[in-house]
């Protein structure tokens, strides 16, 4: 079998203030640190539990993929991202199960991971990442 | 800092065959056991990653609130399941925060393990349920 492990699932949200104030504040998760990524107008707040991350993503422009989300289908959980040890095998292996990638080759992040999605209407509507990392 | 730790996700799916095509075939993860819950009107699929679960969740009658959801929202995520140390501590301690619980007292299963949802309006539209192993 495939070595795969939740890395982190993902939650679009129309307020910080008041989803860390669930997530940390009432949960008791850790917040590890919040990053603004301006090329994907987005901030995103990064949480730890014991095994996996939680990530909230707060759109900080109108016309981003997470505005767009927020905008029609409000708050809620925006996608799973799977670690895999090996993402090329695990896109092959997809492929060739008929399975369509919304990235045909493994995009790369500034510290290196490489990440790619699977397009929702090949895994039952919902969105899943896929990541290796370095 | 609280001890937290996501258990499983849960996806709704209109086909259990599909969805396992997915998770299962092209993904690899190991389906663990397929449970039919009566009572709750449910096929469960197990899935095993290395570090939690997915459950797929297919309704087998037309009036469940999954059959509601599938109906309403099409397939896709459904709840983040966090397993807790201390249930009781953990409502307490969301009560205490002003967010709004599902259940106001853990509920039992079968296999005596308990658990709770927390309000999705209580946390930005997402699903959360606490989850205690006995």
């Amino acid at each position: 079998m495939a070595r795969i492990a939740i890395d982190h699932i993902a939650i679009v949200v129309s307020d910080m203030e008041a989803a860390l104030g669930f997530w940390q504040g009432a949960l008791g998760l850790e917040l590890q640190r919040i990053e603004s990524i301006a090329a994907e107008e987005v901030e995103v707040a990064f949480l730890e539990t014991d095994n996996a991350h939680i990530e909230l993503l707060l759109p900080t422009g109108d016309d981003s993929g997470i505005a767009r989300y927020l905008a029609s289908k409000g708050g809620g959980m925006h996608h799973i991202c799977l670690a895999v040890a090996d993402i090329e095998a695990a896109m092959q292996r997809l492929d060739d199960a008929g399975i369509e990638l919304i990235n045909e080759r493994p995009r790369q992040r500034e510290d290196g991971t490489r990440y790619a999605f699977v397009h929702p209407k090949s895994s039952g509507g919902v969105l899943v990442e896929l990541y290796q990392k370095t």
